[in-house]
């Protein structure tokens, strides 16, 4: 048996009462944070553009773009709420892998229930479903494939497919080819960061694990060996992998229960530096007119990533471990407010961030910082954070998410709207029509 | 000035005047292939599932799905359209990187045209600019790329893009940009030989080419370093690379004159082997109950790519160097019609297939074959051919190509639009309005 069909087994098989209470629960915080990062990114420049060059291929008005007034098909909304859901770099992160679990999956199959019934649960089952196999798939090539690839961009269309598949009712053969259909999409180069690309891949896994589960709907076929086939996805885009992780324990252990959710917009490497800025500036009451200089020092590979020195604007500031820390010392926090062009320009974040200097340490985990501010009076004070907020060692509380999709939502939606929204997310098990969240994630 | 820029420069000045004439003739030529290959692989099952799979998610009806009645929007008709035209497997080929020209860029510019007016003239320098930058992309990467990706999938969505842009008159920035959101499509692994999803990915570059343009038209934004960066197209997907063939001589040497047409429906590589099956069985009368048994010597790499000794199906008989032996010598040709589930099935297909062996010479040229029949009266006949019909040293003529697409199109067009098309596509560069070629290639 191929490993896709082994997963396809599993994604049309897998049933509600086999999951264990903390993941349904898990599926519901990752909800509540997905869509509310769908409703705070809906108003960037990238989302705008996307819809003024797309809305003219629309067929019909039959699925939400959440945040928004406008209506799309099913596979224009898979493609622009996942676009939306990850514009503000805030999404869920599957800390191992770095892949972004819902963008794929909960983007494309909200779009699919507008399109035919759905209730809340087997949405949700679909939804776990789907992480479970981007995640797996992940764990098996993570390794070198991050350097060099977007993995919601390559492993993340299979989540969206899986969980597509399951919920247009597809066999096993069908599901097996919609895997492969998947494979043959996977891509995104990490070239991309700092531009719209990036989203654009992000959401694109969405809409391609989508088109896979409806083209294998009609019997299109592909290979059953694109997982390990000696020119498939792992051999191909992994130079090292270790593919018994992808079905090793399938369904007993649940990669949902793996989750991490961000206080900050940016990249998920940078939040150490920033929870230590955070803390500096409220023991010490800092003021930036008082920093002399700040130190820096992050694993090698945070560096790598967030190493843009005096970026150009809001998206590659989000790559600017310089820029988080000028704005966490200046602001105390680090949301979405923190990474526009506005923000990039001001001219205290300017000189603060040029006061600012990074190193890499490899003793360091790679979600660890040490922070180092010296004072114009001549005194330091160092923090180290080894245990970032949102990890699961350091959780977001639900509250946390809740406020967090509260402020993403703000101007966006109307107040009883992001109320309703908030408790219809919680109870989406008890929903016997999904669309209902899709409706109170838009503004009337 | 970056790989891209530089190309996207040349995209968008490149003039008629600029282009000699070979080169505006080999246009012509490869429109005509292209078409035939389209009307005559639109009755394919794939074509059907694709259609019956995406036609609930056309926006109108703007655009012709070329030898169907069925028509979509713009986006669509590129996938479709570029589908139709590959699934055959007798589109042309680029020999040097088997870069598979037509399809991305003539599929997407004939379904842009059908949604703004394009004449001839501006479409045939358009077609010419957009196959000159997929083949030298393709030049700078083929080497170890291809054993691995289908370099039409990757390499040929660039060209769609570039030709796009062109034609929506894009400015250098936003062609830049429009070749990045290219590159972050660049996908499709040969794990899919032999299955509808091959044809999937060379259609979907044209579709992906050209939303990359349309998104760009917008302001949408890419890394301008998508080709050369050191997470960007070469340095992630090519391990062997040489850059500078993307930019020598740019606007100066035309790879459109390197174009290559197929009289046999399958893969290049074991064309020499059906040259020589056609030319043995036509000089010594040979019938298939006369033959003992057929040694095949061919290239490695032509035996690595088809290998299939008793293929299941008709898609993947086409990469069965013995499938294509046996018919060439019972039938006398490999058109598309030796291809079929029921081609594979016949009794005397399958017993003179059972008695073929092949074996990899490495002294052999890529495209070269010798075939050796020992009949079972003890005599032995040997054939080798190292310039194989269809190649630039043993082109198809303009009349083989129109023959072909007759062939093609029979019982797909009526016999009047069958003449009415050739005559249209010879003539493209004088009307005034393209969508002329795409309404003959229609059944009314």
């Amino acid at each position: 048996m191929t490993l896709a069909r082994e997963l396809a087994r599993y994604a049309i098989t897998a049933t509600n009462a086999g999951i264990p209470a903390a993941a349904l629960h898990e599926a519901k915080r990752s909800l509540v944070n997905w869509i509310g990062c769908a409703v705070g990114g809906s108003t960037h420049p990238a989302v705008d553009k996307t819809i003024a060059a797309l809305l003219p291929f629309a067929a019909g008005n039959q699925c939400s773009i959440l945040g928004r007034h406008e209506r799309t098909d099913a596979l224009h909304a898979a493609l622009i709420n996942g676009l939306s859901a990850h514009v503000l770099d805030f999404d869920d992160t599957h800390l191992r892998t770095l892949l972004h679990p819902s963008v794929p999956v909960a983007s494309s199959l909200l779009a699919l229930a507008e399109r035919q019934p759905m209730n809340g649960r087997d949405f949700l089952v679909a939804f776990i479903v789907g992480v479970e196999i981007e995640c797996r798939i992940a764990n098996a090539i993570w390794f070198a494939h991050n350097s060099h690839w977007y993995i919601t961009g390559t492993a993340g269309v299979f989540g969206a497919a899986a969980a597509s598949s399951r919920m247009l009712g597809l066999d096993e053969d069908q599901t097996t080819h919609a895997l492969g259909i998947a494979c043959a999409q996977a891509a995104g180069t990490r070239e991309m960061a700092g531009t719209m690309t990036k989203a654009f891949i992000h959401g694109r896994a969405a809409q391609n694990g989508l088109l896979a589960a409806l083209l294998a709907q009609q019997g299109f076929t592909a290979a059953e060996s694109s997982l390990e086939g000696p020119h498939g996805f792992a051999n191909v885009l992994a130079p090292e992998r270790d593919l018994k992780a992808i079905a090793a324990g399938l369904g007993t252990t649940y990669e949902i229960l793996q989750n991490s959710y961000k206080p900050y917009a940016c990249g998920v490497v940078a939040h150490p530096v920033i929870d230590a800025c955070i803390q500096l500036r409220n023991e010490h009451q800092l003021r930036a007119a008082d920093i002399e200089r700040v130190a820096l020092r992050v694993s090698p590979r945070a560096l790598e990533l967030t190493g843009i020195q005096s970026p150009p604007n809001g998206l590659k500031s989000k790559w600017s471990i310089y820029h988080s820390a000028a704005v966490a010392l200046v602001d105390g926090t680090a949301g979405e407010h923190q990474y526009t062009d506005e923000r990039v320009n001001a001219p205290e974040i300017r000189a603060l961030r040029a006061s600012i200097a990074a190193t890499a340490d490899a003793q360091l985990k790679e979600i660890a910082a040490a922070v180092t501010v010296t004072l114009k009076n001549g005194k330091t004070h160092t923090k180290v954070v080894e245990k970032v907020i949102g990890s699961a060692e350091n959780p977001m509380s639900d509250g946390d998410l809740e406020n967090k999709l509260r402020g993403l939502a703000q101007g966006i939606l109307p107040e009883a709207r992001i109320a309703a929204l908030i408790a219809l997310t919680w109870r989406v098990a008890e929903l016997d029509d999904v669309t209902q969240l899709a409706r109170a994630a838009t503004p009337e």
